[in-house]
């Protein structure tokens, strides 16, 4: 393919996000929810305008380690450490319930399996696949309306990170019964030492950039040292950690959140993700699906499944979240913030078809789970809030 | 490759082009001049760091499409009627003295060459690859001391604009004696259809943006459409019109040039530019270069094709500058800003090759031009100016 047609590709993804975001906002939801029927409409289920390619896929890539950085910019330290036992105590149960759940639904459908026989760990991963909440979607959200910084936020924020971290070891874990490749343990300690990592250089960075922000403030060498942290702790979590890049990403805006020009580095961010790596990275959700392999029997099983998915993050962070004295409707709002799914899901669908426990037709189920879930997570928390607005406090 | 690596790649990009560039601001040299020695230092011909990839191939040729795009922006559309006719002068002459030289430098080495003969059109052909100037790294350089405004600096632009389209038809014709494929009425029809189009096309654009404009002043929107429109001129001039897609991403710029928030656009621009895109295509200019492979006979070679490649420009469009009444120092800035050679240069070199007019290793000598040529020229310019303002006017 010639490399012009990357800016067809670009100029109508552009276009598309840009006028389905101002339709959305136009019928009071949000923005990205726009940006991904946007998606949708031109991808190959609808109009086939534009083709999923890697140079997208590796932009929208981009796209979202920009967006988990400019969370991880915006994030109050101290509220983190504040609502950081909550969160993990949220973010245990937003996984631990989801499993169960998308275990019994596998053995509703397809007969009960005994413990540790080839169907009961295929049960298991069908549950797995419900474990990861990703949390752009909701973050984007949260932005849009200016809740991204206050308790809720936070705790939405910091458990997510959390339930990913606790999602890839429930996922190496369960691999780890199928193959002998996959070493559990390991998984935990480099999980450990990748925090241990980010603390030594968090602190080393953190005062390098509070010198050369004293030295140079408000100079385009701030932000361009950051989008580079942010870009190298995506690539060293991943690469010597197996840590997802986004948990890098988010950790890199971590350490840069209470320097003097944080605000500064998330502007120029900002800019860089509005323009075009933010609408690549919804768009592509939409361009991911083909809703044309879809027959009945998928279809209902994708019914259940996607109702599965959303209900049991709901309660499970939802409950969570009352038990530690959030108020009702705050905890419902932290339950609907959990409950997106993302590229992790698919992720951890694509290592499970890699291992032989899932066949390639339950992706559909999985890009339905995404779909919905980031088109209904906006909706329902921006009705939330206002309704919470609206409500005598 | 997994796609983490990019962020490596990335990584390393970003914080070697920054660093560079101040250190060769500190030099009093422009920093595009530190960004291309980023790129060889972190290439494969030293350090080897970082490899080209078709992700950073496709990065870079956005960012010179943007950087375009900018210039067209700060275009001044009066400034550009004014020296249009006299710009188009000085393109022809700097098109017609490179091609006769560089011909003439080919049958110096390896012997004359009877009219219509192969060896006469591989001759001819040295010569084509001479024509094309690439004028980013020059308006970067204006950019940067603020004179891309000037008459001198919109004179360079546009030429630079007219000298790639003689470029282009040029290697039309040359290619078209080897090849039944090629037909060089069509091209001449192409280009003459091209600029109908845009004038049409832009008229229409402008007075959509001037309404949008005037209705919602300083919002995102401006900017977004604003890139779309970039982008698709850019892929419409590449694929309808077979015009190089930075001479659509221009005229992009100049539709534009004349609204209102115009500095807002090109400012977004610029953050995505500076923070980038930018570094990634002045570094990957560097990265394409591998100097292992050259001997000695290229080596002498190359030095006297760069040299013809350069004195020939600037002697081209100097003097003809000069005819035209602008004073010396003037005149000396724009053969000067005219000797750049780029991309285009290796576009030309890449079709030679497929139409057998060119060996594949006189590709070392065109990247030396690229890069002797992008190095020098900023350098000299900034000389050339500071005399300027130094001496009494």
């Amino acid at each position: 393919m010639e490399s012009y047609f990357m800016f067809k590709n670009l100029a109508i993804i552009i276009v598309a996000a840009k006028i389905c975001g101002i339709a959305a906002r136009k019928c009071k939801a949000p923005q990205v929810v726009g940006e991904i029927i946007a998606g949708l409409l031109i991808g190959p289920s609808l109009l086939g305008w534009v083709e999923q390619s890697d140079f997208l896929i590796q932009l929208a890539e981009i796209g979202v380690v920009l967006l988990m950085f400019s969370a991880g910019l915006e994030t109050d330290l101290k509220d983190l450490m504040k609502t950081g036992p909550i969160a993990a105590l949220i973010a245990c149960a937003g996984v631990f319930i989801p499993l169960v759940c998308g275990a019994l639904l596998y053995m509703a459908f397809y007969g009960f399996a005994p413990w540790g026989s080839e169907e009961f760990y295929k049960a298991v991963f069908v549950g797995t696949i419900l474990t990861a909440t990703s949390v752009s979607i909701t973050v984007e959200s949260l932005k849009e309306m200016g809740k991204l910084k206050g308790r809720v936020g936070t705790t939405i924020l910091s458990a997510a990170i959390i339930d990913d971290i606790i999602g890839i070891i429930v996922l190496t874990f369960v691999i780890g019964f199928k193959s002998p490749d996959s070493k559990p343990v390991a998984v935990l300690i480099n999980t450990v030492l990748f925090f241990v990592f980010a603390i030594v250089i968090g602190f080393v960075c953190y005062k390098l950039f509070q010198y050369a922000d004293n030295k140079y403030p408000h100079t385009r060498r701030i932000p361009i040292m950051g989008l580079a942290l942010c870009l190298a702790m995506a690539y060293i979590a991943e690469k010597y950690f197996g840590i997802a890049d986004i948990t890098g990403a988010y950790v890199a805006g971590i350490i840069l959140c209470s320097i003097r020009d944080s605000k500064y580095i998330a502007e120029k961010m900002d800019t860089n993700s509005y323009m075009l790596f933010g609408p690549v990275f919804f768009a592509s959700i939409g361009l991911k699906t083909n809703v044309e392999s879809v027959n009945m029997s998928i279809l209902i099983f994708s019914i259940a499944f996607v109702a599965v998915g959303l209900i049991s993050k709901i309660v499970g962070c939802g409950i969570t979240a009352r038990l530690c004295k959030f108020r009702g409707i705050d905890s419902l709002k932290i339950g609907v913030g959990m409950m997106t799914r993302g590229e992790v899901a698919l992720i951890v669908a694509q290592k499970g078809l890699t291992a032989g426990l899932l066949t390639p037709v339950y992706f559909t189920s999985v890009i339905f789970l995404i779909i919905v879930s980031s088109i209904s997570t906006p909706i329902i928390l921006k009705i939330l809030y206002s309704k919470d607005a609206a409500s005598p406090t």
